[in-house]
């Protein structure tokens, strides 16, 4: 054990693993993560090179091969719980991703859902046992998430009673599907239904894509791989292309739309069901945004601690890294960040379970605001993870470029959750609509209620302000204030960006482009909307630690979270008036006290993340501090150290000195 | 030609030949630019594969093919001039590296300048016929921009008069050098001088690596690749570990210090001489970061005006993305930013030029001030522009993460420069010392010249400021108004860090830690001296243009800079009392015009920057806007596309389905 890690650990003044069960929602689940993260890591099936190490193909293979195996292994340990499956598959993914992801998330879940009670009884036993591998084929090369623009057909064929899918175009080829480009057999494609000469719309249809015998592509059936990404090596993202292939009519999913055998369109009940699995993804990428910043806070801040570099006072030993103000200003705000982050997840969860209970029972009226709260969390949360993972790497110095630190890889397989599921301005501006018609009905005097309830309240308090008359009533100090003041200033943004509006609409333009005339400041809105959110949740989380030595560093790391976002978004506070000059300078010293306050928990901190090394797989991160050692044994496994001597040198460079 | 973007051209309002000529810095310029980039683009031996197609030891195969046909070339066109070469071998590198670049920046030059003359006549001509492969070996695993803290030894042995040479720590070993794993078999390894018992400090020593025969490792050299990294996947960045490796006493570089036979050692007569390489690459990474900068913004501005998504106005065909307000304000205040970073690269360029003319004529005055400017500058348009090229590639949506964007490979390659060449946030440190020095030699009366020299002037203007007595004088839509702007807000946040520091030796710490304790505010007050002196030479660049019509689209660009920069720190602006409330209300309002006037010149404003498509090397990038038939002929290439059926499907697959 590296002696500085070690009296960081012996520094800290809460309990880490009372820390973990708070994480973890409890003593018992900490219990069984850990049994299962061990049955991953003391099984021998799942010890493999690093991929790092690999060509592209060689991954593909190797995720191959672990999601086989995962499959075996989860039958033979009995594990069923959805929770402790994917807790199973978080360990022995590491950073990277199975092959048949898309099978288990969207192929099996649609025809769960989707199919009437004959297709269910043909093809889930198929897809259950395997049989047929599938993946869900939505987006196209020329339309993303925008779905009405989808341009692939199935025409209806009464004479065959068949649909002939095809790609009419070449934006209309399917692109970016996980899985479709070797793994799959099947997809669940989505296409424009065409009936008795109308269009219906998006429908889903099982389309068999290469034989269940020799995985042969069929007739008409172009697919393949996209070709390399920024990460992802090791998934097999698709194409497909559909040239007139016909499928039998009972391959469209028919639980809710119909099409009839003399091609006659019968229309679904209703259309809110297909909300559902995009707001429980998006809650999940919330979760998922806490995680991958934490495993690269433990990497960064337990790096930092064994790091000697440069001087603070001349003729000392080079101090930890740790000790220099600008990296603790780096890294101690994403760590409160993380947290903060873990505990939206959490809350998230919660709520989609309560609200996916209501709807069962027929209650959607919650579903409108969780699917604007999703929608614009993800967008938040990836956003500043992202860049957040970045800065944690770049705190790393030359090291952190080093494919051995991990952060590469959180980077290039975390950052596309700010494009996938919904596109993140588009999401930003999805909420905006909810938050400007909430505050459109509380202007009218409707009494709003939940999240959006503060647009009533303020309304009352938002008479317009001159900077003169500051409140003077915020205390820095205190977290129920300031996120009082975080919902102020929503409530100010949002209205700013119903006022956008409404000059462009003096100016005669139409509400659309009054809309994108405004889009700038609906962001700006949604984000501050957002940003209550989360402070407001940390602050509740809170109220729920009985330890005191816990409560007192969450507060710290509470406290440091909303005055660093304070002073990022100053500009804000001052131009709405909330907060004055004066105040400001006392954010900037707060927040240097905290910085300094937090120090020394720094390590134990995210040591409370539990991560294992054979999870983080990092050197920079690893638990022990030995970083040095094990970049250098694990450099000298790099495949360019195979040979003494590369063969571009007798191939090029003794040529090249002969010729000089 | 896709119809959007020729509509695109047709509505420019300026004439794009023209300011190419000025990027260029002239007509002739322009014409010999192409003429030598088509030397490359048409030479049918520098055609090769995708290097996303290959392997890493493939890659780094073809990195050494080409720099040795290069080296060819280059003698065959009879090409020598620097710059020349320079515009040679950026076209042919795209974004990627060459095998033997450390070779021709660090070890040859570091030849020309520091061998004695018997030295010269020995090594130079080894070195210059390339027998000598050399590479520069300074940074170690524990040691990066702190040389003081380097480990590696080089102790005289009088009796043999020899240097025996050590890595006496694991931290020790020489660690990142390009070149160094595979390719070089020598270097300048950079060692703590030890002589009569007595440690010299930093000297340089010339040590083979590999036999000059066959290229295998001399005794006691432990040498090899470091490894995958965060790009750069050509280049055998490499470790170096001596274990008792003995070298003559005239490997040791002594233009200026020696070691005698006996092992006296003599002084340099000047230290000064070791800041030109440095301010030089440095000052040509600013450069580098506007080409970065304007690549992304070519593939990402053309990319938005042939992608159509979603809707504006319902019932209309969907929209030009670059017509969403959004879209434009992510990229054109980008594009904004690569046009001020370009004209600031030519300025420091000019700048390096006349100092290091007065310094060989033993005017050492301005040089304080040109490392301080290039240390801040580095860091300041590094960090910006790698946060912007992450900004392009996510505003291309999904097909930002394919590789054939080519904006994954510009991010990976530029991103490195935020580390190396002096870490980001100790470049800031260093001008900030400047910065603060400055400040109290005008506080003390003194008078400032150069860039510094608004301490003087501010001083006197920066009386104590309320809020209330702001100032009225500023018009947001005169650039030299704003330059004034920023100017003051530099001196305000120069006397701000000042002021915490003067607070901090209150609490009777000492001068050091003091500095630390103000650290954040010392980052804050390099950067908007920064930001002031990019907006002041982005301005001034104006005042050259003679074209009415290149002059109206300048300035509505640098105009945009400055209100965008204005709108992200706002904060700032509040705080130090520069602007008003009302003020920044008017920025926004701005801002969101600019945006809609640059509108019709955005693709015109990239075409200048005349990247050619084999540079660009980007699909999404196309000059003909024809983006989706290549996307799909490029992904057919891919490797895992050469086989229908994937070996893993016989392997894993099909077996596992059996076992179900």
């Amino acid at each position: 054990m590296n002696p500085d890690i070690t009296r960081e650990r012996e520094n800290a003044t809460f309990d880490v693993e009372k820390l973990t069960h708070i994480l973890d929602g409890g003593i018992e689940k900490t219990k069984r993560r850990r049994e299962i993260e061990s049955l991953v890591i003391s099984d021998p099936d799942f010890q493999s090179e690093d991929l790092n190490f690999l060509s592209r193909s060689e991954r593909y293979d190797a995720a191959v091969k672990k999601s086989a195996q995962m499959i075996l292994k989860l039958r033979e340990y009995g594990i069923s719980d959805p929770e402790e499956i994917y807790c199973y598959k978080s360990v022995f993914r590491g950073h990277h991703h199975e092959a048949l992801v898309l099978h288990f998330i969207m192929f099996l879940p649609t025809l769960y859902t989707n199919c009437n009670k004959e297709q269910f009884k043909k093809w889930v036993p198929l897809a259950e046992s395997l049989k047929a591998l599938g993946t869900y084929a939505q987006t196209e090369m020329g339309h993303g998430t925008h779905l009405r623009g989808l341009e692939t057909t199935a025409t209806y064929d009464p004479a065959t009673q068949e649909f002939v899918m095809n790609s009419p175009t070449i934006t209309s080829i399917k692109w970016w599907p996980g899985g479709l480009g070797k793994t799959s057999n099947h997809a669940i494609v989505l296409a424009q239904l065409h009936t008795q000469g109308k269009c219906h719309g998006l429908q889903a249809f099982i389309v068999p894509l290469r034989s269940m015998n020799t995985h042969i592509p069929l007739p008409g059936v172009v697919v393949g791989d996209i070709g390399p990404k920024f990460g992802f090596d090791e998934v097999d993202n698709g194409y497909l292309k559909l040239e007139n292939v016909r499928i039998p009519r009972d391959h469209m999913l028919m639980k809710y739309a119909k099409v009839e055998a003399d091609g006659t369109y019968v229309k679904p009940p209703s259309a809110k069901l297909t909300y559902g699995t995009m707001v429980f993804i998006r809650s999940m990428i919330v979760g998922e945004a806490g995680h991958a910043l934490a495993k690269s806070c433990t990497i960064a801040i337990r790096y930092s601690s064994v790091r000697h570099q440069s001087e603070i006072r001349p003729g000392e030993p080079e101090p930890q890294i740790m000790d220099y103000q600008t990296q603790q200003y780096k890294l101690f705000p994403l760590l409160a960040t993380a947290y903060a982050y873990k505990f939206v997840g959490q809350y998230m969860n919660q709520v989609y379970h309560r609200i996916t209970g209501d709807i069962s029972q027929g209650d959607f009226s919650e579903l409108p605001e969780l699917h604007a709260l999703s929608a614009g969390l993800k967008a938040f949360t990836t956003w500043t993870a992202s860049a957040g993972i970045e800065v944690c790497r770049m705190a790393c110095g030359g090291h952190g470029y080093s494919r051995c630190s991990a952060l590469p890889d959180i980077y290039v397989n975390f950052v596309p959750t700010c494009t996938y599921e919904g596109e993140n301005t588009v999401m930003m501006l999805q909420t905006a609509r909810f938050l400007i018609k909430s505050y459109r009905q509380a202007s009218a005097g409707h009494q709003l209620s939940g999240i959006v309830s503060y647009l009533n309240e303020s309304e009352r308090r938002l008479q317009p302000q001159s900077v003169s008359s500051r409140p003077t009533v915020v205390n820095v100090n205190d977290l129920a204030s300031l996120v009082d003041v975080y919902k102020l200033r929503a409530a100010r943004l949002v209205k700013l960006a119903a006022k956008s509006i409404q000059q462009e609409l003096q100016k005669r333009v139409s509400q659309e482009d009054a809309w994108n005339n405004s889009a700038i400041d609906l962001v700006r809105a949604s984000d501050a909307h957002c940003h209550y959110v989360v402070v407001k949740l940390f602050a509740a989380k809170l109220g729920e630690m009985g330890d005191t030595g816990i409560h007192s560093v969450l507060s710290t790391l509470a406290l440091l979270y909303a005055l660093q976002g304070i002073q990022q978004h100053s500009g804000d506070f001052l131009q709405t008036g909330l907060l004055s000059v004066p105040q400001l300078s006392q954010v900037s010293q707060r927040l240097k006290e905290l910085l300094a306050q937090l120090r020394p928990n720094a390590v134990a901190l995210v040591d409370a993340f539990d991560y294992r090394d054979e999870m983080l797989n990092s050197v920079l991160g690893r638990y022990d501090g030995n970083v040095y050692e094990h970049m250098f044994e694990w450099a000298r496994r790099s495949p360019l150290n195979k040979t003494e001597v590369h063969e571009s040198y007798h191939k090029y460079l003794k040529p090249l000195q002969a010729k000089l």
